[in-house]
C-alpha cells in the first residue's frame, strides 16, 4: 500500500482506502473502504463505497456514484456522472415502518471488465457484467449484461454495434 | 426541533434547517430553509432547496438535488442524482435579458407521497405526484403523475406494471 | 477583470479563473481555468474546466459539468446535474495500457448560443451547436446539433416544437 491522496487542506474525504502508486484524487471527494489501482485518476465529486475495487490506469470522472458490490477492471473509462444500482428494489423502509438496514436487502454485484468504457451520465443498474472493451453510449439506462467489445445505447440499452478481437 | 447535525470540520453547509430526531446527513451537503423528518438519511452531496419538507424515514442518496416546491412523504427513497424540476420553460433571463429573479416564474409543486421509490439518476418533472408506494426505475424521465404502487421506466416514463393494495 | 468570488472558508476552489462583475458563485464548486461573463450565477457541485468560456446572465445550476471545449453564450440556463462531453470514443488508456493523455485524443467543441436552455439532467455531446433560444428537454441526450428556436426532448433527443422568430 503505497503513499496516497490523504486529507488535506482541500476538502477531500478519505477513509480506510488501499491506494496504488501514482494515484491522483480530486478535491470534494468521498471515498471510503475501497482499494484503488496504481495509476488510476479520480475526478471531483465522486463517491466509492466500502468494498468497491478499482484497477489500475482508470479515469474515474467527476459526479461519478460507484456504490458496494461493484468491481472495475484495469483501464476502464467512468464517465461523468455515471451511476451504478446495487438493489433491483430500493426502500427506505421495511413493512413495518422501520428504516432498512444493510441485511434487509440483497446486494446485486457488477463487474466491469478491462478497457470498457461508460459514457458520461449513463446508469448501470445492479448485477450486471460490462464486458471487456465494451462501450456504453453516454446517458445510456443499462438493465442488461454488455457483451465485451459491444457498443450499447438508449434507455433501455440497446446493442447496436460490436467491434472485432483485434481492434482495440 | 432537535438537535441535529451541524457544521463540523468535516465539509457541510446548514443554515435554517429544521431536523428532526436521529437525522443523519453526510459530509459535501448543501441544505438550507428546509425540515427534515425523525431518522431520515442525507447522503453527500445533495442540496436542498428552501421550503421543502422531507418526512421521516426517508433515504436521500447522493448527489440528489430536491428543489423548491418538492414535499416528500415518510419512508420515501430517493435515489443516488436524482433531480427534481420546478420550473416548466426555466430560462436565465427575461425578455429584456435582465436576469431572472424569484418572480419571473411559475413554481410548480411535486409532491412524493409515503414509502415511494425514486430509481437512481432519475429526473422528475415539475407539478407532479407520484404515489405512495410508487416505484420510478432509475435513468427514468418522469413527465406524468404516477399513481400509487404504479411502476414506470424509460424517458419518457411509461407505465409498466401496479401492485395490488394488499402488498407492500 | 473585477474582483469576483474567491476562496474563503466556504469550501470553493477556484483557481485562474477571469470573472465579469456580480458573479454569484456558490459553495463545492471546482472552477478553472474558465472566463465567466458579468452577472451569472453557479451553483453548488459545478465543475468548470480550463478553457470554457460562459457569458453574461447565464445560470449553471447544481451538478452540472462543463467541460474543456464548450463556449456558452449570454443568457443561457444550464440545467441541475447537466453535462457536456467532449470526447467521440473516450477511453482511459492508449492502445499499449498507459493512461491516455491530453495529446491522446480530439477535442471536440460545442457551442451553446444566446439564451438557450437545457434542462436539467441533459446530456450534451461533443462537437454539436445548441442554437439560439433552444430548449432541450430534462433528461434529454443530444446527439445532433440542435436548431436555433427548436425543442428537443428524448434519447436520442428528437425535435418536437419550433417556436418562430418573433416569440421568445
Amino acid at each position: 500500500m503505497a503513499a496516497g491522496p490523504v486529507n488535506a487542506a482541500e476538502p477531500r474525504l478519505i477513509d480506510d482506502v488501499e491506494f496504488g502508486d501514482n494515484v491522483v484524487v480530486q478535491p470534494f471527494t468521498n471515498l471510503y473502504g475501497c482499494k484503488i489501482g496504481d495509476d488510476t485518476r479520480i475526478g471531483p465529486f465522486v463517491e466509492i463505497q466500502r468494498g468497491v475495487q478499482v484497477g489500475a490506469s482508470c479515469k474515474i470522472q467527476s459526479h461519478a456514484f460507484i456504490c458496494t458490490g461493484v468491481t472495475i477492471g484495469d483501464g476502464v473509462f467512468v464517465g461523468h456522472g455515471v451511476l451504478f444500482v446495487n438493489d433491483k428494489y430500493p426502500r427506505a423502509t421495511k413493512d413495518g415502518g422501520l428504516l432498512q438496514t444493510e441485511t434487509d436487502w440483497e446486494l446485486l454485484e457488477t463487474r466491469v471488465e478491462e478497457r470498457a468504457t461508460i459514457g458520461s451520465g449513463a446508469v448501470i443498474l445492479g448485477g450486471l457484467t460490462i464486458g471487456a472493451g465494451a462501450i456504453v453510449g453516454a446517458g445510456a439506462v443499462v438493465t442488461r449484461d454488455v457483451e465485451p467489445r459491444a457498443t450499447v445505447v438508449g434507455n433501455p440499452a440497446r446493442h447496436v454495434a460490436s467491434r472485432s478481437r483485434t481492434s482495440t
